[in-house]
């Protein structure tokens, strides 16, 4: 029986190397073609991270990598589905060419995706109608967080609301009490100091520059602020992620 | 520099050995005692199964594993949040006991929690007061899923809500389109049957039992339901999990 080409969308963890998992191990191992789609500032640290656990965990010879340049993305636009939706499809364009020019027809290609692939990440819906394709789960950024607060992610018997900057600064969702905020350019939790909440934040969790604030939100906001001005400042970019838990008042 | 007792909570997955992280085999392989809390008939098989990940990635010699028997539970019981904080305090009395006991004033614990610690589980809440702890994370079950059914668990820029079956059967949450229904004893998805949603729903994930089904809720709860009682009935118990995606009417 024949292998049929595929993709392996590999989780290897948001930052800490040792975060990647047994099953990713092995999917690095049984994979060809290592596609790297490539970014920004942000986005050329964390492929260097990529491609030193590519270095670290795989030991099977012959394996190599294609890098495609990512296309340019309007982060101005006002229709932000819009402009990812468009973004999305050049490189999807971009990427089915490179896979069918440099995977055999019963190769394996692999993408490693930052965090675990189901959350804030776009290759699941890039393969979809593409190729036939896996998915390893890997450590989400969300569960570094958590841990490395030593803080459960929901309250006894509770729910848990995961969403964006951009949401929260539209408007405290409805009925959450416990609140994840990825993707937040400019700590849109701000507005709500004044309202009995406590904050958790963490930002290069799991790497060697990781930082680490919590408290409640009014004491600490000004704090966490001025902290992620200055790393940003220092290393040009800045990936962080928050838990905000609503008190009772 | 002497070291200080402290226990490590290591999440490992959530049904697949493969699952387990770099860093939480280091840290069972850091581990002196093991501290397992055993529970009901599922959990006697979730013991076993992390019984199956300490012979299979512990290589140092000298561990021991202590089993602590579980306190019973009121799971009828009317005011849950209640029954949940007496079961905990007397399941923490007896875990304080066992470190006190079997613990050496410089020894590692460790606890391994199934899925990821930070996510309805217990134990985080348990060492908070009790000693010097810390966390592992680890794939849960929310991300097996997502990945065994090849789907983001987030629409692009959209937020996903996490719940129990309890909070759903009580009404469909205020503002979610994309919800995660843990904890669910009897598919309290099933009352919104009518309306345009998605389901995606996984069993005994990441192990050989798993079962997938997904599709339009109205086409398929009939056959997550029979499938779901046939599963249950077979193994004596059941662990479930799905997501609700709400579609454009
Ligand atoms: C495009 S999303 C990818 C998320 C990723 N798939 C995950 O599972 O963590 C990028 C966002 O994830 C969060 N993030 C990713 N890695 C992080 C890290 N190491 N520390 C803090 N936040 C991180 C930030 O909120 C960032 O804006
Ligand atoms: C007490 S919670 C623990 C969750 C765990 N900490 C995690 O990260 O997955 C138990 C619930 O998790 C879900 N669950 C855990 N393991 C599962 C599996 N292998 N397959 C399906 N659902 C699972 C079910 O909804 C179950 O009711």
């Amino acid at each position: 029986m024949g292998r049929m080409r595929k993709v392996l969308i590999i989780g290897v963890g948001a930052g800490d190397p040792e975060h990647v998992t047994v099953q990713a191990i092995n999917a690095m191992n049984a994979v060809d073609v290592f596609f790297v789609l490539d970014k920004d500032s942000a986005a050329t640290e964390l492929t260097a991270a990529r491609r030193a656990l590519v270095s670290r965990y795989v030991t099977r010879a012959g394996s190599r990598t294609v890098v495609i340049a990512d296309p340019p993305r309007d982060r101005a636009a006002a229709d932000y589905a819009g402009a990812v939706k468009d973004w999305r499809d050049e490189r999807t364009r971009l990427l089915a060419a490179a896979i069918e020019r440099e995977l055999g027809p019963d190769g394996v290609g692999g993408i490693l995706a930052w965090g675990d692939p189901a959350l804030y990440d776009g290759t699941i819906r890039i393969l979809q109608d593409l190729v036939p394709f896996e998915v390893i789960p890997g450590i989400s950024s969300v569960q570094i967080l958590t841990a490395r607060h030593r803080v459960t992610l929901n309250r006894v018997a509770g729910a848990v609301l995961i969403t964006t900057g951009r949401r929260l600064a539209a408007g405290w969702p409805d009925g959450a009490d416990d609140v994840v905020v990825m993707l937040d350019a400019s700590l849109s939790c701000r507005r709500y100091r004044s309202e009995p909440i406590d904050i958790y934040w963490g930002a290069y969790l799991g790497t060697p520059d990781e930082i680490l604030i919590s408290g409640r939100l009014d004491d600490v906001i000004d704090e966490i602020e001025s902290v992620r001005a200055a790393a940003r400042e220092r290393k040009g970019w800045i990936m962080d992620t928050y838990l905000l838990r609503r008190l009772e008042s």
